[in-house]
Order: structure tokens, then sequence, then C-alpha cells
């Protein structure tokens, strides 16, 4: 018995209190989640009685009662999760095709015995790669290492991109007696100065080689040794983007000039840019978006200078833009050389051009076969009930829900923005964001925030149009009551 | 059904051929583990034709065929592990007591519902830490935190250190707005120039923190940049230990010394160092031992100059020494500041003292449950069924075994040494040694190497006297006919 039955676990149309709306009149579609709950639903505040408030820890939940879209904490508060455990759910709580997985005893082995993957793989590993991560390679690349998560993946691309960047240099010859002698402790030309260039406001991962990439918050990085690398501008866009194209190719024009200007000052300074690191949309860094021209010039700047282009979709892959890859929203046939995941993947890991294979890149466990097993079902889950189109039909419905929004309430929200339904809102003030979170956590809608002041909304693949008017229904409500 | 019946899987006495053998006339215990094989059996060398050799790859496994001591390979071929997964696999393949785990259908909610465990945390999960991690503390340490893997626990360590180091260097204060600013640009004073002190032929994992503190073999260092943080020299001590302690102790006294010196090099150099890390036993640069006495003294002069002491048990940990943690050898109550550890303990992580406390220790995962699970199952079965005793007399028939073999072979093999299974041997050349670790497997025995010419014994805490004997008889055949 794979699912348990569950008071309130039904199909349903209109049960939920739509009052004081303004999306009361609107045909709200009856297709939802057909193992999920009906809505929220709240007993307490949250964090309730039964969750103990240790560190960052928001609240505890029961994962066991939790269903499809709808998280449920310890004290039975049932919330619309539009946050997703920092946007790494893909397809929702105990989705029954997962649980059905692992009910399946030839799967047994391979939770019960992780195997040294650089090694010794187990036989249907290459097929099981086959089945996931290969099946949705980006374009151009037929090669993939996984990673036991995104920091780690972000840090052995950057290896791979300065180890290709050092065979270059040294015409592909085997190493010097110095460059071995001198890399054991720590020194050049065996350690070389070389750097990878990020740009402001940018969210790479917090291990030291990931940490001198990231560039969101303070509070990341205080403290902590870091690189002299390069960090160039991110463009700082109006939105809506097609309002202002004129402005906004201004400002990413600044910014490639200056990317190109900090490459060749990087050089003379000995610390050339084996590569360069960027994200599709700066999630951490407060949903920044860009145009696929800006990417394009950029993935031409690199060419040109011969850097590396690294391509992190660790928080926008997997579908939640409306395509499985954000980058495929830039429309090239040659997008990148390394594109880095986690997250909404289960595992970690890149993607990487064939000259960009490093058999030094290695550790004991290099990723988990059981998360590629739970991630081919969950591609074939994506594919049967086409997610990926019901992501754009959502995020329309969102975005344009958010557009209403601020037109309503100008004096809270604004620069409304988004990519599927990986979308988001700014706030007034910091103080006013928190407020607002609160609120609508206690109303039984979990939403995240990122840069300074948005609102970021990052749900499960299976947030249906359905869900959207559920959320705007309540996000409404609580802005009308807004002092 | 959770396992399934095989041929050859029975109790078993002295079928395996131990003919020409050194140890035929040793009484060989009949205690073995009921759910595994009788011995090796060879089909084909390996890799056998069913193996492809790709990059690393030593050849691909059967895990679903694989039992206790034994990894099957796809080829058919049956051979005792003794290297277990570079020393990951706790209490074998397919443990009859994870199986029945995976069985439960409580369980399954931890598998398929993976948390961001630093905001919102399973309900469990207190009690889970409380029943794995917590059970095993470490003497003067109630804290730990979990990661994904061996590298990021000690990148996070090597984080936790560095606050802690600033916290305590502006007096706790909040820090200034200077810092703040200069941290966004990779600058001091917010990333400030401190460093980590190593040994000489440590490994601490191949990130780019931990990469600088890691000075085993060229090739993991090779082309990465990295930091000017001091190496000390690691003693150079002479086996059997209890036959040259005077030369040991004077050894030990140069690095002490040395230890201090750079030290106080460092810290007018302007880069102080904010902790010391070191392994009890240095595994990937060819096993090298130190004293208690060593480690006593290494631990004061840390805690003299102010500096943080990480001990980093990813290797030694989980009971291979005899004990669960390698440093309770060192007899003392107050051993380390940071202890980290990954592998054998299935999740990564660090036990840490209170005052290393750091909110600001983050990251989606920060481990994963599931692991925790079956942690808490392997630390029961070794609870019950005694395993360190074992280990501690399988380590002991092991090492006698080995010193005579070197007695018998003083051409071929020297400097024999370990600590519970946890042992070592140098072979006279690398290339006899590759032959050696060839032969053996051919044979049914799989070993590491690590070092410059040193075979490693990683089995299982299931590896019984009864598998020690039988590998000493293989091997011996190996070394008679050895040309």
């Amino acid at each position: 018995m794979l699912i348990r039955q569950h008071k309130g676990l039904k199909h349903f149309s209109n049960k939920f209190p739509f009052s004081h709306s303004l999306y009361v009149s609107k045909a709200v579609p009856q297709t939802q989640v057909d193992f999920e709950y009906d809505g929220p639903c709240m007993k307490t505040s949250v964090p309730g009685p039964r969750s103990q408030n240790v560190g960052a820890i928001n609240f505890f939940c029961n994962y066991e009662e939790s269903r499809g879209n709808y998280l449920v904490d310890v004290d039975g508060n049932r919330m619309l999760d539009v946050y997703t455990q920092i946007s790494s759910i893909p397809i929702g709580y105990n989705h029954p095709a997962l649980l059905k997985l692992m009910s399946n005893p030839n799967n047994l082995s391979t939770f019960v015995n992780r195997p040294a993957l650089g090694i010794l793989p187990p036989e249907t590993f290459p097929d099981t790669l086959t089945d996931s991560l290969l099946s949705v390679a980006p374009s151009g690349m037929t090669r993939v290492q996984t990673m036991a998560c995104g920091s780690c993946s972000n840090e052995n691309a950057y290896k791979a991109m300065f180890i290709w960047y050092k065979n270059k240099e040294r015409g592909h010859n085997t190493p010097s007696d110095e460059d071995v002698s001198t890399c054991m402790v720590n020194q050049a030309p065996g350690c070389p100065d070389l750097s990878i260039m990020s740009f402001m406001g940018a969210f790479h991962g917090r291990t030291l080689g990931c940490l001198a990439t990231t560039h969101s918050k303070a509070i990341h990085k205080l403290d902590v040794p870091s690189f002299d690398w390069p960090i160039a501008p991110f463009p700082r866009l109006r939105y809506p983007l097609e309002q202002f194209t004129r402005e906004n190719a201004q400002e990413e024009a600044r910014c490639l000039e200056e990317v190109e200007d900090l490459i060749v000052k990087w050089r003379q300074k000995g610390k050339p840019v084996a590569g360069i690191v960027i994200e599709p949309i700066q999630a951490e860094g407060g949903d920044n978006h860009a145009s696929p021209n800006f990417f394009r010039s950029l993935r031409n700047i690199a060419r040109k200078h011969g850097c590396a282009f690294h391509v992190d979709e660790v928080q926008t892959g997997g579908g939640c833009t409306g395509k499985f890859w954000a980058h495929e929203h830039w429309g090239m046939d040659d997008p990148a050389d390394i594109v880095s995941f986690s997250k909404k993947l289960l595992t970690g890991g890149y993607y990487h051009k064939d000259e960009l294979q490093a058999y030094r890149i290695f550790n004991t466990w290099m990723g988990d076969p059981s998360k590629n097993l739970f991630l081919s079902e969950v591609l074939n889950v994506i594919r049967r009930e086409s997610l990926l189109e019901e992501v754009a039909r959502s995020g329309r419905a969102l975005l344009n829900g958010l557009y209403e929004l601020q037109a309503q309430y100008p004096g809270i929200l604004s620069r409304a923005r988004g990519q599927g339904t990986f979308c988001a809102i700014d706030v007034c003030d910091d103080a006013t964001r928190t407020s607002i979170l609160l609120k609508a956590r206690n109303k039984g809608i979990l939403l995240g925030g990122c840069g300074e002041r948005s609102i970021r909304f990052r749900p499960a693949l299976i947030f249906k149009e359905y869900h959207v008017h559920l959320f705007l229904n309540i996000f409404n409500d609580i802005l009308a009551k807004h002092k």
C-alpha cells in the first residue's frame, strides 16, 4: 500500500473561500493534481507550538502527510508550497511515481550499496545516465559528470575549466617537473594564478572556490578568505523588459564592455580568466534577468578571449522556466562549454563539451545512483504529463496576475518579472516584504525572498493554473488588508 | 522477499583451496558473515569482457549479487573486497538490516522527499540525529552539522573556523561597514587573509578550499589555483613504532617545532592560522602514523596559539581502527574543536564545539536524512554484533600476518603498520605494487594503493579473522610465485 488515504485528499472544485477577492470571478480550471489536497488548511500560526525555532530553521515538517504542492508542518498546518525547499522539489511531495519506484525490489540494491562511481560503477549506470541526465542534455553536449551537490558541481566545473585552460596553454604537453613540484606546496606555476570571472549579484555556492564567484549577500562571504578574481557588473534592467528595450540594451552593452575590459585587465595582472560563470537568471541575487542577446554576446566574448563559458543552471534548470534549461531561451546551437545543475535534478553535476573532459575530476562518491533513479522517473512524469507546457501556462497566469496586483498596489509592489513559473516581484522595502511573507505563511502560502526586497516564486512543475489562482486570491487578500 | 537465494550462499568451512600456503595449518575460526558467500570465485581476468574500461573506471559491478565482504563484477567474478569503495562501505554489501529498513513503509517518505534541512527539517530529524550521529559523538562534542560529502564537510568546517577566529578577533562585535562592503568583492578586511595549516602528505578533499590543504599527489592539485597557506612536515616514522620509539620521538619533536615556527611566520606575514587540520592516520598520503603524544602536543600548540584544531576522520572514522574514532586512541578528554567525517558514516558532516557554532553555515540540502536512517541501522549492527571488538581482533590477525609476510619476503614487503584493520604495507617499488595488486585482483582479492608504493587495507567492519586468513593465504601464494 503505497499511498495512504487522507482526509481532504480528493478531487475538488471551489471549496476554498475565495472571498474579498479580485480573482473570485475567474474561471478556475478544475484540473489539479490528483494525489494532493484541496487547498491550504491552517490550524495555528507558523511556526506553531510543536515547531522549535533553532537557528535558521523556519519550522518542522511532516513530510509523510505532505502531498503534491502542499507542505504539512508538525502542527498539522497545510501550506501551498511556492518555494519547494529552495526550489529543489521537481514534482511535488510524495509523488506516486516516486513511491512506486521505491517499492520495486530491483531498485533496493541501488539505495543500499552506494558505489565509488568513478572506479566501480554499477552495471546499469551507463543506462541510468542515458535514461536520466543524458536524455535532457543541453544542446552541443554529450558528456555529464555527476556530483553530490550544487557547490561540488560548480567547484569541479571550475577545476575542469582550469585544467582545460592550462592544457591549452602548454600545448597539451606533459607538465614540467617545476609544475609538479610547485603544485604540491600551493605555488605557481603548478598552482597557477588563473581566475574565474563572475558577476555582481551572482550566487554559485558557498564552498571556497564557489564563494569567490558568489556576490549576492555579505553574510555568505564575510570572514572567509577569497581569490582576487574579476567581478563584472550584471545588467540592472527595467521591467517589463519589452517596455524598456532601448534602455536595457544600453545597460547590457555597458556591462559587456566592462566584461571585455576586465578580461584584458586580469590577463595583464597575470591572472588570466580561464572561464566565465553566469546564471541565466540571477536567483539569490534578486531574480535579475538579461536578454538572450546579452548572453549570446557574452558567449562570443568568452570564445574570442579563449575563456570557457559556464552556465550555472543549479536553480534555473529542470523545467521551471518553461524549457528544461533556461539557456534554451537564448536560441543558440552552441550555448555553453559547461552547464552545471543540482536541486530539481535531484543529483548535482555538470555537462561539458568533449574538450573539457578531465579524468582528474574525481572524489569518493561522485554522485549517487539512487538519485539518478528518481530523476529518470521525474523525467518520465514531466514527459507524460507535458509539464513544461503546464509550467509555461501556469507561468503566464502567474505573471499576468502579478502585473495586475502591482497595478492595483503600486505603493507596495513593482517590477514583476519571470520566465515560466520562475517569477519574482519587488516589495517597497525589506520590512514590508518580511511582513507580507509572514502573513502569507499564516494564510497557508509558503514563499521565499531573494535580493534586497524581492519575493521569489519557485513552485514545483505540477503547480497548475488552479494553484496560481488560489495563490493570487490569498495574496490579494493580504495586500488589500496590508497597512 | 528481501534477500534472494544464491548458489554458494551458505555456511561453509574449508572448501576454499588453501594449498601452497603458509596459513593452511592455522585454525581458521568458523564464524563468518551469515549472509555472504563462501569465498572468491573467478571466471575471467578483471576487467572481464563485459566491463568496459573508461577513464579511471576499474570495472563494472553487479551490486545486486554482491554480499557482505564480496563484490561481484558484471562477468560474475566474485572478489573478497578489502578496499570497500575507497573505504566507504561500513557493514558490507546488501546487509539484511539495511534491506529491511528499505521495506519499512514508514521510511519511504524520507527517501522520496529530500528537505532543505537547514530551514525545513522533518519532525523526526532531531531524533534521527540523536539515534545516529549524536550517539557516537566524539568526546567533548554535542553538536553536529551534516553535509552531502567529505569535501563539503571539510570546506564548511574551515569556514566555521574562519568565522570563529574573526569573531574572536573583533571581540564578538558586529562587523564594520568596511568588512561588509569589501567582502562582496573578495577583498580584505571582509575576506581576510586567514590560513589553515595542513601537513605534507595530507588529503582533505579536492574542492578549492580542501585542495589547498591536500598535499598527497600532484595529480590532485596541478593546474588549480590555491592559497598561500602554511604546510608543516608530517612525521616520517619508522615501523613497527614500538621498536623505534626514540628516533620517532625525535622526528615528531622536529615536526612540532616546525609547526610552531610556521604559525609565528604566517602571523608575521599577515595570514594568521585560524585552524590546523590533520588526519589521525594520513591515508591517501601513504598510511602515515604518528604517536598519541604527537597529536596531544599538536592540540596543545593549537590551543596556545589560538588556532582551532580540526581532526579529519573522513577515512579513519566509523570503527575501522578498532575504536569508533581514530582519535580516541590519543586518550584525551578534549581532543579537538572540530571532527569531520563522511564515507563509512554514509553522510558527510562535522562535529564541533559550541563556540564553533556558525548559523551562517548553510546550503540547500545540508546532508540527506535518508543517509542518517541507514547510519542509525549501521550503528545498531555495530553494537549488536560488537563489531569494534571484531575489528580489533581481525586487525591483530591482519597485522601479525603482514609482519610474517614481510619477514618471509623482505625483498618485496616492508613497513607493515596499522590500527584495527586500517593497515598498510610497503612494496619495494611502484611497478611491483601495480603487478601485485593486479595479480591479487585476478585471484579474487580487491585491494587499493596509497602513497608512492603502499598497499592499503580497508575492509568493512564485518571482515572477520576468517577473511583475514583467506586473504593472507591468497596473498602468500601471489608473493611466493612473484618473479
